[in-house]
Parts: C-alpha cells; structure tokens; sequence
C-alpha cells in the first residue's frame, strides 16, 4: 500500500505484480461505494499474468476527503496522476459503475494512454432519472440515518435472485455495513461522489472511443439497466457486450469468477478478426 | 361515489355503469399508492361495454385509516363484503402490484365469485428482496420526510425511459404529490399498507386457479420484474403473457391506452382455442 | 363466400356481420401461406362486435392463381378495390406477416381509408437475410418434393416450446399439408408469392404513419425477429409493442385466444391518454 | 497435422503447442460443418497459453467417412481414444453446437478426464423440434441440389443482424461452400452426422456435472436458441452463462474475438468465490 500526492490530496494506491514487467497493466477503477479492499479477492487472478493497480479515489476508502463539492473531472486528473506518478505510458482499464463512467472520460481525454478497457454496469449518460436516484440517496444520507440509507441503496445494487438466493450473505454484509453507512463522514463523502456523477455525459465522445471495448452488462440490473449498455456497444466502434443473466447491478459481487474471466480474457488475448 | 361499512370500516366505492345490466362486471384493484381517483381517465372505456367498480382499500383514499397492523387477508374480507354488498355473484378482477396480490388471493380463495383476472406488475410472493425494498420505503416514512420518500419510491416505479422522456410530467407530478407525501397520516397508511403486503405468498394456491388469466409485465419494471410474471405465467394454468418493452411497474400510467385495450380486450372477448 | 373482379382477377372474400351497421369493420390479412378458411375459429370473436372481412389473395385459397411475377402493389391494388366494391370507407386492417407488409405498404399510401392497424410478425423492409430465406423455399419448391417443402418451413415457423408440447397436433397439422403442399400449382404460388414480398420496403413511410398502431411480437419467431418489431415501434409513431414469450412466427395460431383479445381491446376501445 | 486410427477409422487432428508444457490444454469440438481448418484463425491465441488440440470428427473433414449411420457415441470413443492416443490424463473442452453435444456427453461419461468445459450453442438434448429441423436439412440433402442445401442452412445459423451487415462476406463464403456442399460425399457425411445427433439427450445427466463450465449463447440463436442455454445453465451447477446479443448460432465466426476471450478467459484464470 502506498500514497501519493495530488495538489493536497493523498491518494492511496496498491501495486500488484512489478511494474517493471512487460505484463499488461490493469487499472480497476472503483464503483462508488467501494475502495481497494473491495478487490482483495481478485488481487491473485488479476496479477496472476498481470500487473494490477488499485486506488482509492477522492473520497473513498483512505485517500482524502474534501470539503467541497466537485466534478468527476477531479477523479480523471487523478488517475491521470496516477499513471504519471507510475511512469505508466499505457494501461488498460476495468470501470464497475462510477468507475466505468471515470473510464469512459478518462480514455475519450487521454486516448494514448489507454489500451483496451472494461466497462461494467456503466452509462453514457447521467440521465434525469439515474440523477433522481442520486438525489434520493443524498436526501436520506442527509437523515443521517445509516439503516434508512443501506436499504434504500443495497437491496437494489443486487439483482432480486441473487439476494433471495444469498439471504444469509446479505444479513451478514448489512451487519457490516452498517456501522460504515451510519458514520457521518463516509455519508458525507458518499454525498459528494453521487454529485460528482450527475454531470458525467460522454454521449459526443463515445464515437472518438477507437480502444477496443468490452461491455458487462446484467440483466437485472436496476441503476443502469441494459439498455445504457446497448447504447454504449452501438456507440463504441469496437466494443462487444455480453449480459448476463439474472445478475444485478453488482455483477463483480454476484459473479465475481465470471467478472474475473471476462475482463482477463478480453484483456490477456490477442484478438482475431475472421471479417 | 359511495360508502359501505365493513365492521367499523368505512369503505369508498364508485359503480360506473348498471349493476342490472349483463355486461360484464369489472372490478379494479388499486395499487399500494393508488386510489378510485388515480383510475379517472380510465372510467370511460372501462365503462363503456362493461359496468366498472373501483374501491379504495383499507388505509387508502378516502377509505378508513386504522391504528393497527393487518395482513392483506383484510383487504381480502373488504373486497368479500364489497361485492356480497353489490349482490354481484361473479366480476372479473384487473389487480395492479398491491392489487395484483389481493386478486390473487381472492380467486384462490373464492373462485366461484371471480370470471377472468388480469394481473399486472404482480409477484406470488413477497421475496426476501421485496421485503428489503419495502423495508426501507418504512424507515424513510418514519423520517417524516416527504421529499425523500418520494424520491426512493416514485423514480423506481417508473421505467427510465418513461422518466426521461416525460420528465416535466413528472416534475408536475412530484409537485402534486409533496403535499400528500408528506402528510403524517398518509405516511401511516403507506407504511401499514406495506407491511401488509410482507406476508403475501400464494406459491402453493397458483396451480388450483382455472380462472382466464392475462398477466400483463413490464421489461422495466424494477420492483416486481419480469420473471416474477414467468413464474405466474408457468404456474397458473389458463393464463397468458404479455411483456411491454420499455414500461416499468406503474404500466397503467405509462400505457394508459394499452393497459386498457389489453384488459378490456382480454376480458370482454370469448376465447377461442385451436388446439 | 362471394367473388368480386378486379381486372382478370376473381378475388374470394367472405364478410361476417352486416357492412351497414355501425359496428368497427376489421380486415384480415393472410400470412403467406394462409387464406379466408384459416380464420374461421376467429370468426365468432372478430364478428361479435365488429363486421368482420377476410379474403384470399391473389395466389392464395381459391382467389386467381396467375401466371407472371408481380409486386406486392398487386396486392395492394386488389385490397383497394375490395374495400371500394364494399362501399366501405374506414377500415380496421389486421395483418400478419405478408399481411403486415400490405398493411404498412397500404396505410401509408391510403392513409384516409385506415383508421386502426394491428401489425403481427411484421418487417419494415424484407432485408437480404430474409430474402435468403425465401430464396431457400422457392428453390425447394422447384424440387417439386412436398415433404421438403413442409420441413424447411413449417418447423421454423412455430417456437420450438410450442412446437414440443404440441408435437401430436403437428403431426397432424403435416399429414393435413402434406398433400396441399405436394400440389405443383400451390408450390407455384408460393414461390410467386415469396417474391413478391422481396421488394417490400417501408423504411421511408414508417415516419408518416400516424394511425394508432399495436405491433404484436413473438420473442422465439425465428422469421421476423422481435428486433424487426422493436424497429417498426420506435419509427411509428402511435404504435404500442407487446412482446409475447415462448411465442413463435405463427403467434395467430400459437396463442389465438391473445390474438384475438390483443387484436379486438386494441382496435374496439376509445384510448386514453393520462400524458 | 498427424493422423491416427480408431478401429478402422482414420482421424486426423492438430496438435499447437507442446503437448509436454504444463501449459493447460485445449481440445476443440466442431460444430457439424465445421473441421480443424475451420479453427486456423484461431489457433494463435488459443496455443499462445495453452496447447490446442483440433481435430476432425468421424465424417468430418480428412477423418474416414462412413457408410453406416451411427450414434455420437461414436464421436465420443473416437474423443476418449485421441485423449489416451496423446496421453492427456486432463483436458479443458471447447465445444459448440454439434460439438457442445459431445463435451457434455463426454464430460458426464468421462468426468475425471475434463478440466473445466466452455459450451457454446449447445442443448440438453435434441428436441421434436431440432430433429424436424434436421429431417429437413437431410431430405433435401438427399436431393444432391448443393444450392438448396446451403440455401436452407446457412442463412439460419446466422443472425439476421450479422448476415445484413456483413453480406458481402456471406456472399464470398455462399461461392466458396458452394461446391463443398455440391458434393455428394459431403452431402452424405453431412446427413449421417445429423442423424447421429437425434438421440443426443443428457437431460438425466447434468446434475452430475461439477465440472466449472461456461456456457455461451447467442441471442439471435435460431437452431438452438437463448432459451435452451438458460436449461443448461439451471441444470448444471458450476456454471455461467453469458448472453451475446444480437449474435446468432455461428458464434465463433460472429464473434471470434469475443469467442476467443470468453473461453481463454475461463480457462486460464483460477476462479475466485467471494460467496
């Protein structure tokens, strides 16, 4: 684990694997509730026969929070940061969620810097109903009522099959959420990531997007339904998209061995053109 | 409009057409927010070749508020006690997401009163997941915050691309509904109408229905998806699906005129078989 | 039964119900291989309420079989002629498959003669993949062998689940086309008529219709995908798409008691609009 | 390429890679057309981690034709003798349609001998359907017209989508296949292949599967369509399933990138449980 500066900010950042390798570099940008350790159980596969780097963006995890309000832009010069910080001319990038939506503007504003890219659970677009969402979140974090905010978030993140399935997971992750969710501070941050998103639209960049692409989505996935990912595969040239079903919002939590072999498949293999 | 008493409930009732008459009598199950009023636009064709009873259940409308906890078996009694009340012996029932659930049970538990029902944005049961989602519609109630209860309810019922295509309507709307949102009283009923739905389970009573049925899903429909209507649709013998692209859980307000020529056109037409 | 004359041509029609009434008059229009005699379990449902009229097309059931290539504009030219040998002004038009392309085709250059339309199965464009497809059965029934002709359409005609479960009436639905399908003059038909259907085409139109349209789709047809549905709803404008599972090309036959509610609710009752 | 003999049977098969690395291996199985040359372009990225073995079934390709009919019974002994012929004690199976038959029938025969199995466009078991399906391609092979026979296949094993997109290719391939499919020993491999799939039904066997597997489906799948991936999925309990939309039967030639990375990705990286 280790830190690094930006303007006053100190972002915490874990290397896996050797950055001096020849190994492709992968980048996983967070969801909006998670952080590094989200990934721990991932850390073996994806440095496996790669370098991977994790971070904690502006406001998440242990890098630091502000006082004010800002734009996903902070978070792209950041990562931008990062990189630098890292001597890294070209990585590839895995966005879950908020982090797809960092993916998608942060490769549309630095093209040279990005290979290929993984967007999961993403938009083009925070749309007025996805920002109505948002607004409802950041209303009842306002209460300041961690139970009001974990059910009014959790339960929709996952799709219903798999909640109904992982009841006895689901009772434990609330236990463990819940002293999180109820501490002010992380309400606080958790406020301003949600308006940082409200202004992400990346609908007139998408066409300059010429990396190859692959596009997760679930089906039962209920912030950012299918259709935002079909949307996105018929706007980046060389994307694919594959759904799986009965899978929710949380597809990295839900099938986290298929999130794991999609994203190195498509990112470890050369691919072949038939036509 | 009028009133009938059941115990010391008062209960709200509207008859558009003759009750004398032969036409088919049809019977309207509101929604957990709904009331007579929200099915205005809908009493014209609705009465047209068939006599229409609305009703406002127990804690909606104008219909009696109570002061203690109840199971959707009183919703059930209400109905009974409604139509003993109108000298009906047999209607057809349109149930609608709360009103899909009391339908259900009544034709499982009163065939010989029920015709052809249609059920739309329904479940058998309520899951785990959807008792989660009601879970935290009731701990924002407790808030007393009208404007976030709104924004974790409304935003949900409709399909993304409903909102975002009609969003002054449902700015109009939410001016509409802040006033009743956030009345303590309301607030009260919903969280008694909710918790009244947790113990819906008709799993076991689906294969003993023989009644025509037509069960009507939206592919958006985030609170009651569309596999909760498969599995009506694989366990109830004589029925029918239809799925609405695009539409989520409020489809009599985002099809008004396809929610009524799929009801109308299911109920009032003699069904022939080929096979 | 009657015939009228439209050039060289006897056309057969049978109309259900009295044309002087006030009643909505409903047109059929056959799929391909479909004629008057196909409808007749629809007959009682379609004339209860509506006067009902069904014909044969050119090439099809017992209307002129030709001896020459032509367009669908034929076609459209004998449904124009029928409706003014009946002295009719405003029709309901009901069609399937080959049926929809008239029916689009005819609504766009007739607007004033149409007031509701039904689309079942219907394509916006015969597109190269299903002008291969036609060009398979056309150079199966040059073989003059009945039997392949039977197999290399009919099983993709229905789904595959309601092909399965209703194995024993498609076995006698074969030993009944069998002989039908053996017949030289009705394989030359259906090759006449399949090429008619190639130059099919409304992608231009489909803007100017402004009818209310409901467009009727089977998840598993195989011949006219749902995308081709989907396509036609979003490019017409008054249009309504339902989606029906499990449900194949031949959704008439598959689910008739659905086709005829859809059909009748959609064409029978005044719409609302709440937005 | 190399050769071996099966009773009296030569088959030939590719070995990529070194069959001593402990590099994990890869066994490729045709769907019915398909032969080891059918794989070329793919051989690069499946040998650059893994050693590939193709090979061509009995009838397919450069393997002995027969002049019996015979069951896939066959095609399995002839699989477990090339196993024991290269001493693999363990491989991982990549099979699709045809090809997926045989993996899943192997796997439940053979279960010590299989790593984990990618199944792509498979079923459970040939339904009523499927073979009705087949009984037309077979008659009309029977009628030695190459341009039927192709007329007849070809188009349906594509999607709509990638066949209207990409026509000038499929126009390419019709005038290369042409002359393949004009020969009566193809023509005849062709039909006992066919058949032998008939019986082909795992139904009671796939509850016995632990093996991990993946299972691909593509949406505009018409011979083995969504629906009966989803079967598979259900059944069989290690597995995933992902859904490609607007993908057909052919997916290796659809999506040889996106096929390429799902399989590699499966089988290359070790499969993580956070539940």
């Amino acid at each position: 684990m280790s830190f690094f500066t930006y303007k006053d900010l100190e972002i915490k950042y874990i290397v896996d694997g050797n950055l001096k390798s020849n190994k492709e570099v992968i980048v996983i940008l967070n969801g909006i509730m998670m952080s590094c350790n989200s990934w721990e159980a991932f850390k073996e596969p994806f440095s496996n026969n790669n370098t991977l780097i994790r971070y904690d963006m502006v406001d998440q995890g242990e890098s630091s929070k502000v006082n004010y309000d800002y734009s996903q832009e902070l978070q792209l010069e950041v990562l931008h940061e990062l990189l630098n910080h890292l001597q890294l001319d070209k990585v590839n990038i895995v966005g879950i969620s908020y982090g797809a939506s960092i993916a998608l503007q942060y490769v549309i504003k630095y093209p040279n810097k990005v290979n290929k890219i993984v967007i999961a659970n993403g938009v083009a677009k925070t749309s007025s109903w996805l920002k109505a969402i948002g607004d409802g979140w950041n209303e009842v974090a306002a209460t300041r009522n961690g139970l009001c905010y974990y059910n009014i978030t959790i339960p929709y993140i996952y799709s219903p099959e798999f909640y109904i399935k992982n009841i006895q997971w689901m009772e434990d992750r609330k236990e463990f959420l819940l002293p999180i969710f109820s501490n002010h501070l992380f309400l606080d941050s958790m406020v301003r990531l949600t308006k940082s998103a409200e202004t992400h639209d990346v609908i007139k960049g998408l066409s300059s997007i010429e990396n190859k692409t692959l596009i997760i989505a679930g089906e039962e996935d209920f912030l950012t339904p299918v259709f935002e990912q079909v949307y996105l595969n018929e706007n980046i040239k060389n994307s694919h998209l594959v759904v799986i079903p009965k899978c929710g919002h949380a597809s990295m939590y839900e099938v986290p061995e298929l999130f794991t072999s999609l994203s190195l498949g498509f990112i470890n293999n050369d691919q072949i053109k038939i036509i």
